[in-house]
């Protein structure tokens, strides 16, 4: 019935419909006419094109599964301030990396140090569509690397501060190591192997995320005067669990990706390895806690998967399966002691664990990458840079690259991060006050709160909320 | 061993092998026979089924997103009634655009108003697979359109009321628009340019919100009697940021996947510009509400970000990186304009700001088309209908163009969604009672509970069951 | 700033440089001379990997729906072990079909019953990538299969027990079955057609589900002793919600992904008849039990989306959309009835409904191809085995096979689950005791509580926690 109620609307627009169409026809015919099939390169560049788009949004999905790990590995009255800070990485690193980083990545060589030009994607055009799918896949690699770090500066760190710094790893902190490494910086013409980015994505997050919680220091309560430490639990294990599956899935955009190339016939072959070493991980971490502490840890088994993820990243184009099994096996014992270190031996508060998994795991699977790469593996994933690893004749030359590169990426990012932080610290203070952190930051922080219906929320007579963790 | 133990089994079997097998094995050879490597059309083809298919299942997983996102911003006592709402919106529309809304959008054009014909589908063959595709990516856009409404009825509106209405709008009022300018209707004609739908599915989607909520009137405790509102604050912003990350991952085949083409280049151009518009409102509506409220509002980046994306979506093809950079920026603002209006000056109660959200920034976003389309960025995206901006020389014609198409699509959605909403409520009531209202709409709709275990829920003797939200 | 800093350390390494830069530039010149566009049978063989691993991921994203719908429905209390079992399934099936699982399935037939070469992917070399996506796809398929069975033995299985079994569905149970019907066994070569897996995948589960919550017994609190049921709430339907939205997405590479082709050009079809089927047993569970309890079921509509995707599972790729609409009709009643067979004759606790859904529309879905495939149907989407259906002039031949099928693997999989779990049950007991099920698995199995602020939730003076369930 409706349409008939509005022609009369539609006489009136007779004019216009009649100028217009005669335009519209024209251009309706030009486009009728391209009927030709497209020729190989045309359709090998719409594979490429739409592979690395496809894959990139997956990562993108990891911000998703990040802000729900964190979440639910912190508490309740600090959730709001944790999925602001994971939603604005993205985006202040969206609009950093666009302005700067993607220029200081992968711009014109400066002394194999950092790029120079291609501010605000100049070197970009409208000629070659791959250029902008390959810039979304390298965005949202920054994003991931901003990300990490929210976890361990979590439920103390100011939200200014955060912008701040992450504004720098996007714009200057991540660039730089990506153009060492994939920019044709000075480890890349060394011929170091990081895949998909154990080092430079994974350390460089897990680095500046303990320079943040050094400078932090432990939320209150977490360590006892004794120097014994106390667990203080995330709100939800299944925010968590469900973060956990986010990032496996997104995984598989994270590695098999990385070939930048949908042409490249091995891109199952990596998102195997991968599957596989983030399964043993987490089979790993289950049992080494099991027998340690006599009950099997839903937490352990979740960040065991997320250690075997980031271990194999560095490595899932040039390892054998049985390599990936073993550094999936490794891994999961890996986080598990780089967990005891951070807490019991640094004294460190990662209230989520993101040091041990991203830079632990992370340095694990780039060394591994110097004893495993296998020849034959490599010639089938296409990687023609580097050597084979020591196991297979390499000799110590590619472990030595990965070494250095390993060690090099820990000194500037958790350097430079450091000294960002100590400055801001001393400048303002990045932490918020001691009954700030105890009411929870959204409270204080943001005015909100993340569940006001759950939970022993008191609203007081006067107006006060008073949130878990505080004292009585 | 327990293929032995079935083994006698088997051989009971044995006539019945032999006798298919012969058929089996001829459908085999047949099979093995077909080795020729597809020619260049095939591969097209299968290219752009491929790339059509897999943005719509990106679409489709937005209605989680928007579930999600309902329900964290709604009270825990309704989380029940927005989920079923939110699933059956996508199955009625499902049904409905199966038997109905397609042929309205797609069939042969009667005068410029609706499709007429085509109905079930009836014009789709099994000679090109293109056409299964297509539908299923016009079917998720559809139920976009359908489910954004739930969120402005959200807590008071009867199931039954919803069902009936996302009849309406899956089946008549969101396919006559989609004819007007995707089905080669007036609009199309004259060269209306809404690429991905901030008119075509957000603007009708808040229209008919809009519609919704003011038949309905507010929620209880909404608005005081000297004129002041109040904030209803949602249950849960863990489950709103998810949504929130969901949308957005999903929005990455909304626009891009609008090239309906896995050959055009500029797919991964389209991904860009939509990112960098929901990045940069995401800051921009934090930074505003920073200033305005004196605190950064975890709440206002969220929608700051869903603002961004909505506005982006009618120019993410034909606009160039600065100018989606300044439409993100200014959509940060817009949403909160319009969230004052709709609730300080319309004094109408939208939930989940949908409204806003919705029908403001795709209004915004649609406009901003005629100023900003920029001739060489409509080249290399292949946008072959419509004009440059009025900044690139365009002249009115463009500008005036997308400001007809916001009016109609405004008169016809909120004019017909109005007028359905009115005759349902004088007819029988569309708005649940005081009571139910008060108690619920989970235990007074369906007799259930969102969250049984969590939150002040008082299970007394009598067996009655006190939510949050109830007087005391 | 920084990289200045940096460039004494730049300058020692630069031997290192030198003489890698060497290496480095020779590869890269190999690699540069590579611009040849890829051929056809290239082209052919990208699209078909990327297809399959792109469904592949979708349907390892199964898997967080599978956990969110399972602890969405089941108590707060278990959620921790729900999240671990949900997980450990998937890594703990991930290395026993890389290692045993595969080979059963595809290696070389001994008699129709199973593959006996292959083990540890032996038979996968690097000559043809498209290998690895295809176990990446069966992988997933196979942890589908496995990951089912939690819920329905929810709320009471040890850990233990589950990783035990686990090991045998995804090393022995399932591969034998996947090789009856898809890996050339005797079922296949009878032309039995299970397009995508209502029998192979999740009849299996549902079975082996069957047989669990058979040895296990029901739930504390579920049957009354004058034999009535309780209803024992799940905790959070915004999480079942989710999960259902999750798997729904996931189904569209779970029924298009099973082409294992991306040059199928019926994919957007199978998508089409999967989503039509889902949409259509939403509604029909919605309005079967809103007349039969008065009240729409936010639960039966969730269960019921699940149920039509499972019935259309076998048949997606060879009925019409009208035989899609109708057995999507028809599984929204059958799991309604299956429901209530199976807690009031049955008298089985099935927390979450998985028998009736994954074991009873399976083979409701699986008959139904006997009457409805269709040969039109067939032919365009390139089903080459099997006959059309009764009402199709097949005769009752099809229809035959299909039956014969759905018996047996209902043997199969439910005789050596039961026999698995009773073994099991026997030696050691797989059910937890009456004080931890009270208490609740997650402090019992495991140490820990999925929610610790949320819920009436007390630590007592002596540590001792009480949850909800527990006897006051």
């Amino acid at each position: 019935m409706c349409p008939y109620r509005k022609r009369p609307l539609w006489r009136l627009l007779l004019p216009f419909v009649l100028v217009m169409g005669v335009m519209f026809a024209v251009a309706g015919v030009a486009a009728a006419q391209d009927t030709t099939p497209p020729d190989n390169e045309a359709l090998a560049s719409s594979i490429n094109i739409i592979w690395v788009l496809v894959a990139g949004f997956l990562v993108f999905f990891m911000q998703a599964g990040f802000a729900m790990v964190e979440g639910g590995f912190c508490r309740a009255k600090n959730v709001g301030n944790l999925m602001l800070k994971n939603l604005t990485d993205f985006a202040v690193g969206s609009l950093l990396f666009f302005a700067i980083g993607y220029a200081l990545m992968f711009g014109s060589d400066r002394a194999g140090l950092f790029g120079t030009d291609g501010w605000f994607l100049s070197s970009l055009g409208f000629d070659d569509g791959f250029d902008w799918a390959f810039f979304m896949y390298q965005l949202v690699f920054a994003a991931t690397a901003a990300t990490i770090v929210s976890g361990a500066v979590a439920e103390r760190l100011k939200v200014s501060s955060y912008l701040i710094y992450t504004v720098f790893i996007s714009g200057l902190i991540y660039p730089v190591v990506g153009h060492w490494i994939w920019g044709g910086g000075w480890l890349a013409q060394m011929g170091m192997i990081d895949f998909a980015g154990s080092t430079v994505v994974h350390s460089v997050g897990g680095w500046a995320g303990l320079a943040g919680a050094l400078v932090l220091g432990p939320r209150i309560g977490k360590f006892n005067k004794d120097g014994s430490s106390n667990v203080i639990p995330g709100h939800s294990l299944t925010l968590a669990a469900l973060g956990v599956f986010i990032l496996w899935f997104g995984w598989f955009g994270f590695n098999p990706g990385s070939t930048l190339s949908g042409l490249n016939g091995s891109i199952g072959y990596i998102a195997f390895t991968t599957n596989l070493a983030a399964a043993a991980a987490a089979v790993s971490a289950l049992i080494i806690q099991w027998v340690r502490g006599g009950r099997p840890s839903v937490e352990m088994a979740l960040n065991g998967a997320l250690a075997g993820l980031v271990a194999i990243t560095a490595g899932c184009a040039v390892v054998t399966p049985f390599a990936a099994l073993l550094i999936g096996l490794l891994a999961g014992g890996i986080v598990i002691l780089c967990l005891w270190l951070i807490e019991r031996v640094l004294r460190v508060d990662d209230p989520v664990g993101a040091v041990a998994v991203h830079a632990g795991c992370g340095m694990f699977g780039t060394l591994m990458v110097g004893l495993l790469a296998n020849p034959e593996v490599m010639a089938f994933t296409q990687v023609t840079w580097g050597q084979p690893g020591l196991f297979y004749g390499g000799g110590f030359g590619q472990l030595g690259v990965q070494a250095l590169g390993v060690l090099a990426v820990a000194v500037w990012a958790f350097g430079s991060s450091f000294v960002l932080f100590w400055v801001m610290n001393k400048v303002y203070g990045i932490r918020v006050s001691a009954k700030e952190e105890l009411e929870g930051l959204d409270i204080s922080e943001h005015g909100t709160i993340g569940y006001p219906e759950f939970g022993p929320v008191v609203v007081a007579q006067r107006g006060e909320r008073v949130m878990p963790g505080t004292p009585a």
